[in-house]
């Protein structure tokens, strides 16, 4: 990246040694306690300075005053008092010059005339102080690296992993982190809550996160722009190093309404954004949370695929013919199997059995069983010089399924898929087998599906960066 | 309909006093096996005769060597033998002037040349002898009603209910009986799976379904079309009556290759059945089978909305952006709530809060909690004059989002709900209580998603089809 200087601005988010919790709180019910509870609760191991008038003590933490009676230089201030005590506060960070602040408390741009001037005097406060600032209206930081969060949300212990996700808002975003633990199989690196964005923005977060070694795959939800050129310049620059997935809403005048009173966001014509997004190789999403985490759980676990030729491995005809219709439709191509191939395939099916791709193992299934007509087909198209990606549907139907231990046939092949072609499953049926099985694949990092459509463009999504990161990076 | 007398000739398919099963076996492994222990198990009640000429007695019932050999007169044969083998079998019935036959092996038209003269051959002898085939390659039919069924595919216990599944594909069926049985909150009439439609088609199936009392809406999914002008007919006359849900595959050149080799099906170009769909009145699914059900369950469990004017009741600010979106992108619109129902709301919220709609309940929720929050809420615009239905978006945030029962929620909205809105909801968070609040609100047969888009979208499939019955049976 070529700002580094403001790269380098915003590490006292992410890394601070020293960090002031203005507003703590010992009542529990109260989110300034929450807070503080949170950095304990994970264990963050830097030095911690609760700022309340009056208490002595908060947590089994010494409280002070206000911020000036602290004698440590202070990294960060995160600050959670009602909106208009907020400027006097960002006066005492300016005086002991904190680097940076995040302002958890609403009531700003978002709530109207009153709340957007205390929000220019912030930002005027801030600015002739070089103090950079996260928010106002925000949740704010977690950095899985070092156990750092601002977050007022109770977190639980969570996976570690390759993904940032990056949210303007608040409780949405909270409740988007409570699913991705609970339910999904990726971990994060990073969480970033931006909320009205008055100083920093996605195009400086997407840059500090490009550089940052623990993230591979950055997922985005915002509803305003509010420098579409350096967010543009971003999007290109980052895109050829780590993909972006991104969920803009505020796309139609009823939405852009919404987000008005939401985050006080700047609206920016869809169709603009939409080719912003395409020439700049960055992925958008057009449905909602559910996909930007179906697309991203792609990209978190699977590798992406040398070219566009899929081999769809399906136990039920219709699962196939759909599949062919999505792949059409995602942009990619049914692989031509070789007659060596379908020889493997076919020899251990009923005479009457045609191979094709999508391959209907139903007739293989019925001969050896579910689990090796797994094995023998999947790892024939492994194997198979034209095939680049597969597709795996799979349904749970008592009796006629036996229960089997999938994680089994999927660890052979795991060992077997030496050209590391991306696997992705759809299961449908039974839903105790489909959640039994759904937990093996996903622990394996093979990614499952409940809608066959967001599988095959989870796949399409691969190969559209694939293709971009290829043409970028080629000179 | 027109045709009463086709539709009394399929009677036989779900209503059969006498029913034999070829192919019965004794062997547990075996689908001539399953299929009879379903009809045991289900406790059909009409007259069961098991053919099979290696056999005395098969699950306790006397075994027949061949058709000939039953003294009562047949409504049905079930007929589950190698294919070569089936001309023979309906040789036979038309001896024995059976009413119709339901074909469950495969080998058919699907399986190349040999197949298709198989079947030629099957259809040659059923249309001289006036005999209804249903198939070959499928695995037919269940009725709630009267517990009968001609599935192989084992079947437990289910819930009873409004909606007919009807499907050209085996196993595909299955696993989708499966889904639903065991995730869906809606419940069965009919479940039909029509295989190659060599005889009995969609449109057929449409007609006796228009005509069934248990059946209130009717899912389907098909590859082919077999007399599209029929069928068009059909749809145009059973959407006034009841909304037809339609997945069609095969659309792309991959999809009908893929779906050649799978039912045999003819084509349909897509664009042309897209226009059909869209005149008669059908709601035409995009997606997959994941949608299919998705827009199924809101038509199952909910009222048609008066209007288009919806009200999203929200306690995250992003969702309501996303939902604004969405109502925009479905043909919804966003209700212009009276200063009376703002106030209503108003007066339980913190003084900086603002109310439009999308209604963030966010302040509203800090105040009174949750349960509460809803209750004003939802019930206010049960009231509102202008609003006619309601889409709910809720968090599961551990701490922030206390647990409570929701289910007391939405029984006393339910006893408000005079005006009979449609309610859907929109669930995010913590997987755990997700979870249970989905059971507690589908319960109460409130639809649950876990997509914003799927939920605004089924919204606007019901006000959709509202518009088409209101409109055709304007006369």
């Amino acid at each position: 990246m070529e700002d580094t200087k403001a790269v380098e601005s915003l590490k006292c988010f992410f890394e601070p040694k020293s960090v002031a919790v203005v507003g703590a709180s010992r009542n529990p019910f109260k989110y300034g306690h929450s807070l503080l509870k949170n950095l304990l609760d994970l264990e963050f191991k830097g030095n911690i300075y609760p700022v309340n008038p009056n208490a002595e003590e908060i947590l089994g933490l010494k409280a002070y005053p206000q911020i000036s009676a602290i004698k440590e230089d202070l990294d960060l201030a995160i600050i959670i008092v009602p909106a208009s005590k907020v400027p006097q506060i960002m006066q005492e960070c300016a005086e002991r010059h904190v680097k940076g602040v995040v302002i958890c408390s609403s009531g700003f741009r978002e709530a109207g005339e009153e709340g957007k001037k205390l929000e220019e005097e912030v930002v005027t406060i801030a600015k002739n102080a070089g103090i950079r600032v996260v928010g106002p209206n925000t949740t704010g930081i977690l950095n899985a690296a070092n156990n750092f969060t601002t977050s007022f949300v109770p977190l639980p212990k969570f996976r570690k992993g390759n993904v940032a996700m990056v949210a303007q808002t608040g409780l949405f975003a909270a409740a988007a982190f409570w699913w991705i633990i609970s339910k999904q199989p990726f971990g994060v690196s990073k969480i970033v809550g931006l909320g009205n964005k008055c100083d920093v923005d996605d195009a400086e977060i997407l840059e500090y996160l490009a550089g940052d070694k623990d993230t591979e795959v950055i997922a985005i939800y915002m509803e305003g722009v509010k420098n579409g050129k350096r967010l543009f310049k971003t999007f290109k620059e980052v895109s050829k190093i780590k993909p972006i997935i991104v969920l803009k809403s505020g796309r139609s005048p009823a939405g852009i309404k919404a987000s008005l009173s939401h985050t006080g966001s700047l609206a920016v014509r869809d169709e603009i954004f939409n080719a912003v997004c395409k020439q700049a190789g960055v992925i958008r999403v057009d449905g909602d949370l559910d996909e930007l985490l179906d697309i991203t759980k792609a990209f978190a676990l699977q590798p992406l695929p040398r070219g566009n030729k899929v081999a769809v491995v399906s136990v039920t005809g219709g699962g196939g013919v759909i599949a062919a219709d999505k792949c059409q439709e995602y942009g990619l191509e049914l692989a031509q199997l070789s007659s060596e191939t379908v020889r493997r395939i076919k020899e251990n099916m009923p005479s009457w059995a045609n191979v094709n791709n999508p391959i209907d193992i139903e007739p293989l299934f019925e001969n050896v069983g579910p689990e090796e007509s797994l094995k023998i087909s999947v790892e024939a198209v492994f194997e198979e010089e034209s095939v680049d990606s597969v597709i795996i549907i799979f349904v749970a139907v008592p009796r006629i399924v036996p229960y089997f231990e999938i994680k089994r046939a999927v660890q052979y092949l795991k060992a077997k898929n030496t050209a590391q072609k991306p696997i992705l499953t759809y299961l449908l049926g039974y839903k105790e087998t489909v959640d039994s099985w759904t937990a093996q694949l996903e622990e394996e990092k093979i990614p499952v599906y409940s809608s066959l459509e967001k599988c095959v463009k989870a796949l399409g999504c691969l190969w559209k960066y694939k293709m971009y990161k290829a043409e970028k990076n080629r000179y």
